[in-house]
């Protein structure tokens, strides 16, 4: 931590940090320039304390934080690769791994159906909302403990494991006893309470990146998930919210590399829920493979003009097959497959 | 909702979308231009209705929302202001309303200190946090149930209301024992399982902006808790995120007008948090009161330089009191007191 | 400029910071600490060396820079406030300046009656656009060398200071010839073209912030002015573009005490531009002296309904009368007056 | 354009939208439903209206824009792609045109270095700024018209046509004599004046994106270049400003494909400007090839870490001859070549 002191501070004020520094433990270094006074905050832990702790202090100007907030989901704290692995099916590997099925489970018909189809085109997990977070209380708010059997069956009948998202921290163990893996959504990245119940859960959790929020604080949210013990943690980039309004939000394409030299963790893409319009998707899609992507979670609907909730970024059967074939040649170019 | 026909739209097109319009039960208007076709779709509860309906329908270019998503939190649905009250104090009548004290309760001398304080600089509501939602799992969490019993002791020792977060859906009855008012945080200004919870509740709810989201969404969120019952509901602008960095957030002063505009529920606003530096707080608080706030919420401390939380953004006893007067001459040239 | 080296980094890639540093005649302080070193670079003028100049070394992870990279804006380089005086009114001292009248010059009896209007109400300065910059090839683009005629003899006739903008560096003199003012906008305010040569002129003028740059380049840009010699500079906060949508920009009200915290220049408030609508200007505008701005900028027009260019956020001259009555009340709650 | 009038609008308010469109030669339709009036305003330039024109006038609640505000750059306007063709490179077509060099020319030897190389590694064109737009007065600011010189040298030796940026309108003949394309750069994307003045030319021009400009603004600003003559427009994206900060600016990978759905310009991609740092270079470059990119700007510098500008942003010959390799590889598996 840098603390830039004022110019004129006074030897008094300078002191005071240098004091409340040694009093949590840590190294000082004094760099006294001709304007102004630096003191250096040395230590590992400084990540984890609050840059406030020093920028009350009088004659403080400012404080830079160099060490990371987050510690767990660093590559510094983990040099290797995280691998997930769930019913064989291992996520941060070679294998660009998709995960696709519809954005809600509506009724049996159209799950098995959609399961099926993304199955055959070879998709390799089911994904599917019982439980969905809408915006408006007037709207379709999912099946719910209907919705996660009709899953468990889907995904039982066509080998696929399942994913799913939980909304309600007490709802942890019932999702986990019908999906495979659990999903925190964009809106309950920093929903702590959900992240530490999820955290004591020794199920995977694809942790979705808050559509405001940075990659600093995806992967601090990570740590949450990591301290509880939980170490089977997929890192999801469904965009971000700007000012750009031909999309519904704009993918962070560069948030792959970044993960990537950062975090040890498995990071996969949703485009359907970036783009917002089915057109976008294969484009959206290509691109994360090529970014470096361990997989896609992408939205499939048997027919999406009849869709209970986001139709219009679903891809039909047709498309989506046609989409795996060409994702198949993209993955090939970076040294991977699907 | 308006949908654009593409250029060159089929009649078969046109007619799919006017059928699926008529089988919702709405209203149908053609408009045929001599580059494309409109159709007009009329009816009151086409807020409530998704785009996607309509946008995945071939031959549709684009659909436009006309009604707002939100309904019973519109001037629209209720034309007089709502008045909130608790313990004999109004929010959103003439009085600007301040709520002061410590970002997080930290120990009964520290919060009875901040109560004193605030009381005697003529605040009206005690603040203070007991769960502290906190982006590193490695920070102070709050002092969760011992926190309640003191905010409980001081609003009765000092005669004020108490308003503090509540976080968790399964924790609304526990937190309605201490606390006058529930406070639902800007990150979980989207967790639909707790305004669900909070919504049954009949206790007065502040519900503070999500940082990323747009007034709309704020308002249809509040529909969650009308929706649910509770009609206590005070909005409450703490900063959204931009790219300016000079600030935590930037407080966005327009909303104050717009709100007015479109909704009957009273708004405050938390400039401690949009500012996060104490130096700045002052002059968004005037702004605040001058652009028709009906309320503040500002942070307060004994003595920041020891805050466990947020300690740069905490004004002293003194700064607050200067600041009382301050704003007690702001909110007269508006024709309000405080 | 903190460089911060990465864990494990070799003795020669540190040396070779130290060596670049001292080659630039800068000072060096090593701060060795148990993780990882940090290189502190001292010098008054690092605030105007990049980065990149030791980003790009081997072994370095990150380089933070403490000094702001303006320095003539800067409260550091001049202690006391900036007051611009033209034609007798005087921009930055205790009186609040309001600048008015319409967005663009269309005839001479719109704007006579529009000079008068404003002129009775109080202003003290004159607006109007002869060169209108549009986003559109197809929109009306201002009646150019007429428009700044018919500002020269209104701002003549009704004794006020014209201020107007200028989009080509080229057009300087001419436009120096009509206004007492130049208005830089938000769309040039890194034209550096047009900034360098309104440096070298000794008219006043009005920086308007660019909708997407920090209070930081804002101060940067205005440096262009100062370097060139010309010390008349005026800030002007129009609005920051943002996800929120329900105003055409978001008024970024906490820039103005940010400003007068680290800079010496005068700063005014433009509600017209930030609100996009009529019905948000008069609390925008009171919000904005509350806060302390030194002044506004305000369209008002005759006719809102036959403007030719930004109707919407006109006001009548009826409403323009009753704001500069509200804003007289809330300037001297703050100690000011209009 | 879709007029929403007031719940409870009076008749002669409609009647007055009514008159008001007529009046402009514009077709209307009343849709009147049972809680409001909607006027649809029908014509094939409503595009170019600006909607105060209606939102200005008493009883209107809204007023949404149907038809875009761009139209010569639309694909609605011309079908077919348009193919730019610069001294036998053509940009547009099946090849993915590599566009390389040094972010600034320094010198003459440094520019020919990089010329070969970039040349060697299969770059169709080369890259160089001789006019160098900087946040800071005090930083270096190109050669100007030495540096004009030596790219048009470097251009000749190594039979690649040059591209540069030019800044002030009054350059344009200046600049054309020694490059083949004429770059409009981010911050200038609507400087009106500069973008006038190149629609004159029929030198081909690579239209930066604004870095805070929408996609519908930026083909609104093409329009401009398009409106003068000039129909040899290359658009360019170059990351957009979003509150993520572990990169320079956010590269908008999604605009690939919107531009490709709404207009027939090729739009290439400078990954080096979004990410700001080599090491994600090759991720975003990619990217955008499997995206559907049209080409690459790219800085590749002899000896980055002597450059003057942005030289943790430019990859070193090395770095740059085995992306190419790689982008070989993907630019096949979405059926192109480079």
């Amino acid at each position: 931590m840098i603390v830039e002191m004022r110019t004129g501070a006074a030897p008094a004020e300078i002191d005071d940090v240098v004091l409340k520094a040694r009093s949590l433990g840590l190294d000082v270094q004094l760099n006294v320039g001709t304007d102004k006074t630096v003191v250096a905050i040395l230590g590992s832990n400084t990540g984890q304390l609050a840059t406030d702790v020093f920028a009350v202090l009088p004659g403080v100007e400012s404080v830079t934080r160099i060490m990371k907030p987050y510690k767990l989901a660093s590559r510094a704290f983990k040099a290797e690769n995280t691998l997930v692995t769930v019913n064989g099916v291992e996520i941060g590997g070679k294998r660009v791994v998709v995960m696709a099925g519809p954005c809600a489970v509506e009724n049996e018909e159209q799950l098995m159906k959609a399961a099926r189809v993304v199955k055959e085109a070879g998709a390799s997990v089911l994904r599917g909302g019982a439980f969905k977070p809408r915006t408006s209380p007037f709207s379709f708010q999912g099946l719910e403990k209907a919705g996660l059997d009709l899953l468990a069956r889907a995904g039982k009948k066509w080998g696929m494991p399942v994913v799913t998202e939980v909304v309600d921290p007490h709802d942890i163990d019932m999702v986990s006893d019908s999906a495979d893996i659990l999903q925190i959504g964009s809106r309950n990245m920093q929903n702590f309470a959900l992240l530490t119940a999820a955290g004591k859960s020794r199920h995977p959790v694809v942790l979705k990146r808050g559509f405001s929020c940075t990659v600093t604080e995806w992967l601090t949210a990570a740590d949450y998930l990591l301290a509880g013990g939980n170490n089977q943690v997929i890192l999801c980039e469904r965009g971000i919210r700007t000012f750009e309004d031909s999309t519904r939000f704009s993918l962070d394409i560069s948030s792959i590399p970044v993960i990537k030299r950062f975090s040890h963790l498995p990071v996969i893409v949703d485009p359907s829920h970036a783009a917002g319009h089915y057109s976008l998707v294969p484009a959206m899609a290509k691109a994360a493979v090529a970014a470096g992507a361990d997989g896609l979670l992408i939205e499939v609907h048997p027919n999406p003009k009849e869709a209970l909730v986001d139709g219009l970024q679903s891809l039909t059967p047709s498309d989506f097959a046609r989409l795996m074939e060409e994702l198949r040649a993209v993955a090939k170019s970076v040294g991977r497959y699907i």
